[in-house]
């Protein structure tokens, strides 16, 4: 190979992936290119790979890594050829008005604007990859942290908080959160560090349920054994959860967030709701015909090194650690065995580690 | 008539209504029993009529009137008799756990708990009305503002405020209001208090664009002629407003308000979807699959002494005016055919006001 | 003893307190009293009882203590006699201008206005004590929990939470907290309840050194070996901090506030300042001569049932627990003992427990 | 003069101000050249004419200015050479750790690290302009408005709109602002915008409390007749305003705003206080001794394209117009004697207009 060329993980057409050679990509003036040290492939990967996300033949898949700092353009600030970063799975510009306006992943006007890799342009599940802007994108990783701990910080963790943020919690109050994949179990864990009061888990895989416990739910509910609706109700004295978090993409997980939500109730939806091709329904009498004072947010990763700064800190003082999700481990070579257990979920994968050292 | 006794307008049974004679109410410690001067019939009493909400036959309807206070309770401060005072159409506890989480309307843990008149009692289209919780949901009228002016805080500009308020518009930001109903005006006039920065009015009737231009509509859109989503995509540079208010209560609006609205947009239900029965359906690409950082929320008029003191004040400075909604003028024994008028909507009613003295 | 009174600790006049004989109270219509089975000595009631706090000779001490319903008024509602209840030491009445604009600790339009108990009424260190506006501020207590627990939840874990709130801590965020009695402590707690991201905690006693670590504070800045200020600077790269908690009350640290937060930053207060007879001072660099965009709160508990519930709930599923804070415990006859030693102190008193029964 | 000089108005040393010639600047990547075509002076500027803001001597001054498009860095997106075009006096990376947390006038770590113009390079007042960040910080000019309209949204709208902001005013609330110069005036426009109930205006110039009247002021203090703490309080019935703005940076300004507002409220600072070399003071009682629930902002204009595209629209349709404000219209070559009018505030000027074409 090379010395200009690297290797990349590529969608060759729906259905079919596998490892090119690429060339290393050239910064412009607000670009870096990354040296990938660690990766971690993501359901989204799985939905792209499958043709549910649309995108062009020969991109480059992935869009959770970090490494070292290889090339920087010439307008880029501080960071330091070598320094270790993480970078976000979505890279928004923070300049457009969107952006400004908060909305930072709807970056450029564009609906998930803000999902760049992969989406827009080359993932970096390769040994280099381009982030644009990046002097808003690159987070320094501490020496105290390893690149697994810091690659949650890209995607899951964040995308899991933003829906515990979207649950608007009080201290003391209580949550549904259904489903406990590495998205519900990061809003768990989001949750108990939002001061949830009572975190109900639906979730029905143990292994699941053991990190669910672990990670600060208080009662799991079993979806295979009790209607979780009703057993939602029960442990909540009839009234409802102050909030219910749709961290699966179901229409039937999604109708049961207003179901156990209590007037006031917030439901915050993290899940892709993409593979069913029919509107979402939101049943009439428990969202009181439009006047219950329910409210509904639906979001993604918002990215940002602030953000991926305060997301590292949480694991630098040891307050979070999401490490026990990594069921699996794999080397570059082997990820299309990651991706297609990611698609199977065979052997209780939740989230595979690929190492590029 | 006895001296104990007073006419009430009541609900006889599903579509018929017409006047009774009943005792005077007394009150218990903390109520208030308020002499009527003045009401006007709203949209909900019509459903009312109609049975689309259910009551109790012989149920007092109407929850819009203001009086002077005629007796109170052992243990009500702050109030005189025979001061003049305003009643929201919503009377909470305040003291309940929904309440002191500032749910108001869904007070006492029920669903829209809070609209006690017609619904958990008597209402006020009756010569006395009995107001539980008086202390905290009676508000004093000041001398400068008539009976006719105070009646629009009792429902119309809160409930229509409440839907401004839900849109969060940052100064400056675009609006889309469907339907220009009193309710819808009433937004339209909320939306102008808050800075709207362009009011989009969707409103086919002449009469009720007029009004809506008055009170701060910037552009109206005739549904009629042109498809509002495409029209309101034009206005904004095909970017979609910030928030979109839904003020009639059809699917096809409640649709159209995730059509127009832009990433990161509000979208704020006033409108009772009782009518139709079957889901409300969010159309799954405006909605981003659930991940567009768009907004939902549906309420309804909060209710309670201090929210209707500042809905007041707006007016004692002459910085609102929504009389000119107000249509028609009747006394108290020709109610009925002000109820009828407001079921066909004939001869371009919105409000009818109903002077009791 | 005549079975109609009751045993109270009074002030009798400043600087003398002491066990009198009073009759057991009888409710008003919304009133209901207690039989009081533990109580706590705050540090405001040494206020008082030195004279810092103005209040009538004769008055009943305390603000901080838990029972069962021994008697209830005519229009209460929600609650049997012989429930086991938490009291908040702030009780609003929640009808109120103030409390409805959410401002229950003002209640009725006076400053602290809520602070019924000791300033404008009898305080709860007896054997019954009476509260007004029953039905919005009785919580019942879990059977799970101990008297014990539930008193933390009346007013230091309020207060210290409502410090922690005021600080508006996103995910990660950094906050400095002065001074670790049981109101920091509590704050602490707060804070890592919030999910902050390095908790630092400025204290010299040892063994409340030790609590903050157990209770959630990354690191202990001991201010009489190290100026507290430089020292945060550092631990923050020079940035500051996002936040800063005063939970003592002295210029000193309230000035620190300013020079140890970030722009952007937030102070919040919860110390009391009334024992300096002059105004609180901003230092105009750190306040970056008005414009930093740092924002400055100060509050007191906020009471009512619903927050109780809350703050119960999480001590009954295990995620807090502030009894560790309980130093000493005292009968009832001992009470004066525990008053001196909190005046004085001694023997690292940070929070007796008086035991009714 | 050569082709590629250009005539700037500049600070010479303290006190001494003029027209030099400069070069032309250059675009780095990211940064715009404007050719300036209309200007307002600030009294900041006045401030660092007279060195009570310290700058490099030769620096060029003035920080409102609009013009057209001239040059534009390679990485400049979304605008087009010869556009027409508004630069807020505050121009911000929106990419650093300050700007992603919204607090973008703490640009960079710095406290007023957004303030660049004069402060960290050339101001604006010379025929042409850098921008840095260009991209965030240019806003169109719609056709429909002029150079003096777009002028007030560079600063003194978006400074007023902050404190109208800050003052978080509900629908209905009452607020007193101090001083109606030329900030003060356009926190009148904003708390008006923002849906006031009752706006009091302290200020004694006539023509400033004509104008005062003019933009929404619905009563009008004259500090020079009456004690306007005393005035505010009987104007509200001894409760206090909800809100107070503070828009002229004197002690006695400052404390009145905590003697004016009613626990619960709000003092919203935008005067700079760098003039006084003392603390700012916060007098006790009205503090409620650290526990009022008084919160206290300060903040300066927040800069950035969306901003200015949000003022700009609330011209464009009408519903606002600050341009009574302007006092006095000059040509560039009579600048000075605008900036030596500002000193003295002779002929009651607010703010003047300099026309560069």
């Amino acid at each position: 190979m090379a010395d200009d060329t690297m290797r990349a993980f590529v969608l060759k057409r729906v259905g079919e992936v596998g490892v090119v050679e690429k060339p290393i990509p050239e910064p412009g003036p607000n670009d870096a290119v990354v040296r990938t040290t660690a990766a971690m492939v993501c359901t989204t990967d799985v939905h792209t790979m499958k043709g549910v996300i649309s995108v062009a033949p020969g991109v480059t898949l992935g869009h959770e890594a970090v490494g070292v700092v290889h090339a920087m353009g010439s307008a880029v600030e501080g960071l330091s050829d070598g320094e270790r970063v993480a970078v976000a799975g979505v890279t928004p510009c923070f300049q457009c008005e969107n952006c400004q306006r908060g909305y930072t992943s709807q970056c450029s006007g564009r609906m998930m604007g803000g999902a760049v890799f992969t989406n827009q342009a080359d993932g970096n599940m390769a040994e280099y990859f381009l982030v644009r802007n990046a002097r808003a994108n690159l987070a320094p990783i501490s020496e105290t942290l390893s690149d697994h701990q810091a690659l949650y910080a890209t995607d899951m963790l964040s995308t899991g908080f933003l829906a515990a943020e979207h649950a608007e919690l009080e201290l003391g109050d209580t949550v549904a959160i259904f489903a406990q994949g590495a998205v519900g179990l990061s809003a768990t864990i989001g949750c108990r560090l939002r001061g949830a009061g009572l975190i109900i888990a639906v979730e029905s895989i143990p292994w699941r349920q053991e990190l669910a416990r672990r990670f600060g739910a208080d009662v799991i509910v079993d979806h295979t054994h009790d209607d979780p609706v009703r057993r939602i109700l029960e442990l909540t004295d009839g009234q409802g959860v102050d909030a219910a978090i749709e961290a699966l993409g179901t229409p039937g997980t999604w109708e049961a967030t207003f179901r156990v939500t209590k007037p006031g109730g917030r439901i915050s939806n993290v899940g892709y709701h993409g593979d069913v091709n029919e509107p979402l329904k939101i049943p009439l009498e428990p969202f009181g015909y439009g006047m219950s004072d329910k409210q509904v947010y639906g979001g993604l990763n918002r990215g940002g090194r602030e953000r991926l700064r305060r997301i590292l800190r949480l694991m630098e003082h040891g307050n979070v650690d999401p490490t026990p999700m990594t069921t699996h481990e794999f080397g570059f070579d082997e990820i299309e065995r990651a991706f297609r257990m990611m698609e199977t979920k065979e052997d209780g994968i939740i989230k595979p580690l690929i190492r590029f050292e």
